[in-house]
């Protein structure tokens, strides 16, 4: 009988769940809205009753979460992320793994999302791989030999917090200067609703810049700087074979990739300019639920 | 019959030799000067000399050479350092390759210090060891799993280029804001003589703001500020079991230490705080020539 992995992909927004093979192939797919607003206990029994709906149907091995951090991944914890408003402390893997009786694991977003990117997305075939998802917030995994890299803290590939400038608007937890609080969608957002009068989110500016805005354009263009700082440092740290973009900033790519490489040689070492192979992801959506199955598969690798 | 290792240690004003075991001991050891303005004949004859007398003696397996950058690790060329005047598009490896008849393996010398400090020194039975070198410069190297994770273009570890700030003095490579150029004994040196009239090096510097100086105490603020911020990017991207911090600079380390360990902290994510293990390098002088000779025994993982 073959076996299957379910992945779940626990967003502030929308929830999803996938029966997705060894290989990484999706099979099946259940997309709900999370309706977080209504609690974690709401939240949590639906995702039960979605896992119970998908192991009745299928012969599933393990059950992968990916969730906004931060975590205590060794203990399966969600601490406490923006995203999830009134989750404190919550031991989903367990609560999951008593319910399920079938092993969790449970991990970051973006380290699901670069574990499938780099292994059967955008980044299939390469020896390395650093993912960066620019969204929300700005977030990334590195992925060496398939293998997901944690770190000793598991807080390899926290790089919204890399700092590559010495200003910035200051941030609850981040550095003075952080990737995350130059390069987010959200600081284009928050600009253009300031200084453009933008109703709606970072691609509207992105759209005035293309169409000629001489303010967007300013907006847009310190944005990609940090963010072609914050790509530079990582190259000089780990050199990786590839660098994949996701996330919701990257819908304006065709606008926005040219730009970017060109201010990314500008912040390389002579040798490496037009070298690095910078490419856009390129499953989507599905990025995070199908990581969050493979991510059952890892050795854990710190 | 017992096979040894050949370490050499290419320094601008040092030449180290090296007999050393498959486990990293060293046997024997060569300590020259370098005489570098001399030229490049002068220099590698002399290595070749030194190596016969070595082969005479002991059976060497293969050899490995640690160099100032920038090299070319594939073909194993010198390309034009500016610690090695003259030195241009140096083909060493296969010159002594063809005079010594042995395996020769180049890579820089960052490198080879990371590696000895990561498998025998201060980083032995670490999962991964990021080792950073601050001296005239600053350089690095970063070692998981006993291997030197060398990158897809040899570049990984190359942290002398990092962003930490907006602004800095310029320099002919590397990037406005670099660490290098901020944070390394060249600077404080400098800085020194600008600013205090010192005649000396960087230990002056250290010495007078140890003494309660108050201009020598800015200057080793604002450097161990920027050295910091190099670390806390290093965490947030590949987050290490351990950072080894080696090169002239760590001779101040008793007075350096308490305060950069104080200054990493503040740029650290809450849960890291006070939990990255930074040490100091254990193997001093003798990293450099150790580790060259074990790059031997590396499979190459870019």
């Amino acid at each position: 009988m073959k076996k299957y992995l379910l992945g779940i992909d626990l967003g502030g927004t929308n929830l999803r769940l996938a029966v997705v093979t060894t290989e990484g192939q999706m099979i099946e797919e259940i997309n709900v809205k999370t309706e977080s607003d209504k609690g974690p206990e709401y939240v949590i029994n639906q995702m039960i009753e979605h896992c119970r709906e998908i192991l009745r149907k299928w012969t599933i091995e393990a059950i992968g979460i990916g969730s906004p951090g931060p975590l205590d991944v060794e203990q399966g914890l969600i601490l406490s992320p923006p995203n999830l408003p009134d989750w404190d402390q919550i031991p989903l893997a367990s609560i999951l793994e008593k319910a399920l009786q079938r092993k969790v694991v449970l991990d970051n977003d973006a380290n699901a999302a670069a574990l499938a990117e780099a292994t059967i997305g955008a980044g299939k075939g390469k020896e390395s791989v650093f993912y960066m998802t620019v969204s929300t917030g700005i977030g990334g995994g590195f992925v060496f030999r398939k293998q997901l890299l944690q770190g000793a803290h598991f807080c390899a590939g926290e790089i919204g917090n890399l700092i590559v400038d010495r200003d910035g608007p200051p941030h609850h937890t981040l550095n003075i200067g952080a990737l995350e609080t130059l390069a987010s969608g959200t600081v284009v957002k928050q600009q253009g609703i300031e200084r453009l009068g933008i109703t709606g989110h970072a691609g509207e500016v992105f759209a005035m810049a293309m169409n000629g805005d001489k303010d967007a354009k300013v907006i847009v263009d310190q944005m990609l700087a940090s963010l072609a700082k914050g790509i530079a440092n990582i190259v000089h740290t780990v050199d990786p074979h590839m660098i994949v973009l996701g996330g919701g900033v990257m819908q304006s790519k065709d606008y926005i990739m040219p730009l970017l490489l060109e201010k990314v040689n500008g912040y390389l070492y002579p040798q490496l300019r037009n070298k690095v192979q910078i490419e856009c992801a390129s499953l989507g959506t599905k990025a995070g639920v199908i990581g969050a199955a493979l991510l059952t598969q890892q050795a854990s690798i710190q």
